[in-house]
């Protein structure tokens, strides 16, 4: 580390400014690369460098400062970061990592390497496109989900039973016109979406905070809800889901923080839904309901300090506040006694965009309906706001 | 609030830090008066006005551009403060309860009006200097402690047991050329020593923090235990406690987080040492062993927002981590495990100086020993680290 102790955070949205937080609480100088001052990260981090991800000279004069970068978004362009860092600066996790999992179809092929169960699949390599989405949609009786191999979030990129081949038709093409591969899934039939976030440590340890319950609403997560085996999730998939994160990270080298998207499917087994080589939305609950954060505990597995406690409240949530529509910001939520708000500070609400979170605890699951409506209640009176000052 | 939501924060060290941080989360925007860049809430609240908190001039520039003003220090010039403000920024709490509680006597006067116990006093407001302490020395049977009535902090402007008369007259001589007044405490034999935090808001709602025993290291508190009464004090004293901060919160209007620290005598009993119109160095355990922090409870105070819990883990500590002689900050404490770190990012570390502190949580008591050992050799390694880069 030099002096300073600068560390560079590949991003300036959400994740960035917590992961800031938690760095300049352990005495390291975040930069954080972001668009505009007034991105989420910027406006606690001063010092940071304004321009694209996508751009040399930008990035240069970022690995300039920072002899060591993290990561909030794995969609970035290794090959450009490489060339930009020159070897001055390092990457954790290594470039070799979010290359490889940027791509969903890579994720299949170390899954099925590691004989870690998840959705049979299909790529689409030949050339009539037509003709392959009837044949998987054939192949899984219609219960069928397409999905780009890159850039999807939040619901982008994935098409679940399209009403009509024609849908599924155009939605692959998008894809392919920007050179990114699409594959086909059978839709799993599950019981609930479960998530695992750990962190793996340079030094080799790692540790796991307990499996949650995410629901999602128009394919965004909306309410994380734990600990898991609590809330009748079998205590057998807590360790089952805490092997496959360590076989994972040992396989790959995934360094800092990560998250496994898991089916409970109905049969009681984990399905992995996809991964995540970063901090992650279903994680946001270790802020306050946890004793070590999942931001902390990147930065503790990144500098090979001693990883610290993901032990948890007994009964906790996480709500997701989603723009409701298009406005400006300044209706911001009034928290209740039972949740913290977590606000990013954007400059703009928009229809689906993630604005900040709740977090909530109680002393035990029976408490747990009460702190949902609480939560429920915090976000309505805000959406409310948001839509009258439009 | 205006539409920017821009709240002030009177000062740039330590406290003004861990607000800003607050704030930031509750979706407001920080704005703190800091001599530099370099100030540790600077640091992370980008906008800063600079300059000194003398100056009329330099304040103006500030209340132009916060409605709202908090304290860090209740060391301030209340009437400078009140002529710039000229009637365009609101403070929390009002003007006249820092302007009582910023000097000891009007603190041992209020105390003496609600008849809560702390120790019998005398002030100097005679002519003949020696004469008085050599009065007051025989009627305190030299069990005595000689006090600045303002400026007061860390050990500074106390003086206890003096060796000589000589000693004295020197300690109060200096007071006194700064128009400071001088008084003589009875000294209070303890038992230990106890702190309160609790946060009051404008709507009047009242909460309070497990009591705390504190330990000190040459005037400096050292070391922060809790829950007192899991620790051998009575469950008497934490209701005796609350009653006292809810009477004096009411009585001057003190709004938003603020301490008293107490001796519990020999005999059981609670008196008042000191109280701190602020967010309390006692209170720093908040930040990860409560529900939520005095910082958020401060915000939550001012805003008239439901205050949240100040529910704790069933044993915590906090550990100040003091500077054990003049240095470069480049050593920074590696957190062991059950360590969190809240670094404060100071340039120079100097002898005597709060550089930063560790937070610890425990599932019982028994425990508590084991977590004071890590924190002590993390603070350990830490002293031995700015020593050898001195």
């Amino acid at each position: 580390m030099n002096p300073k102790r600068a560390v560079g955070i590949l991003g300036g949205g959400q994740l960035a400014r917590m992961l800031s937080e938690a760095a300049a609480r352990l005495g390291l100088r975040p930069v954080v690369l972001a668009e505009s001052a007034s991105d989420p990260a910027a406006q606690i981090a001063p010092g940071a460098v304004f321009g694209k991800l996508t751009e040399e000279t930008v990035l240069r004069r970022f690995f300039s400062q920072v002899p060591l970068v993290v990561f909030e978004n794995e969609f970035v362009n290794t090959e450009l970061l490489r060339l930009a860092a020159d070897g001055k600066s390092g990457f954790i996790p290594g470039l070799d990592a979010i290359a490889v999992l940027q791509d969903k179809l890579n994720q299949k092929r170390i899954l099925d390497e590691l004989m870690i169960r998840s959705a049979e699949y299909e790529e689409f390599s030949g050339e009539d496109l037509k003709k392959w989405v009837s044949q998987v949609s054939e192949k899984f009786s219609n219960q069928v989900v397409f999905k780009w191999a890159r850039f999807g979030y939040d619901g982008k990129g994935t098409l679940v039973s399209p009403s009509s081949p024609a849908e599924a038709i155009r939605f692959c093409e998008k894809a392919l016109e920007k050179n990114v591969r699409v594959f086909a899934e059978r839709k799993i039939r599950f019981r609930r979406e479960l998530s695992l976030v750990s962190s793996y440590s340079t030094t080799g340890e790692l540790a796991s905070y307990p499996l949650v319950i995410s629901q999602a609403q128009t394919g965004i997560c909306k309410l994380v809800t734990g600990p898991a085996i609590e809330l009748g999730v079998s205590a057998k998939l807590q360790s089952k889901a805490e092997a496959h994160a360590s076989r994972l990270a040992r396989h790959i080298s995934l360094h800092g923080s990560f998250a496994i998207e898991f089916f409970e499917t109905e049969e009681g087994v984990l399905s992995v839904n996809e991964l995540a080589p970063r901090v992650h939305n279903t994680g946001h609950f270790s802020l306050d309901c946890a004793v070590t954060s999942q931001f902390e505990n990147h930065w503790r597995a990144v500098l090979g300090l001693p990883l610290g406690s993901t032990r948890t409240a007994p009964a906790f949530a996480m709500l997701n506040l989603i723009g409701p529509g298009d406005g400006n910001a300044d209706a911001v939520p009034q928290p209740s006694a039972r949740t913290s708000l977590h606000w990013y500070g954007k400059e703009e609400v928009r229809s689906g965009r993630k604005m900040g979170h709740l977090n909530g605890q109680v002393k035990n699951t029976t408490e747990l309906p009460g702190l949902l409506d609480e939560m429920k209640s915090v976000d309505r009176r805000w959406m409310d706001e948001v839509l009258k000052a439009k």
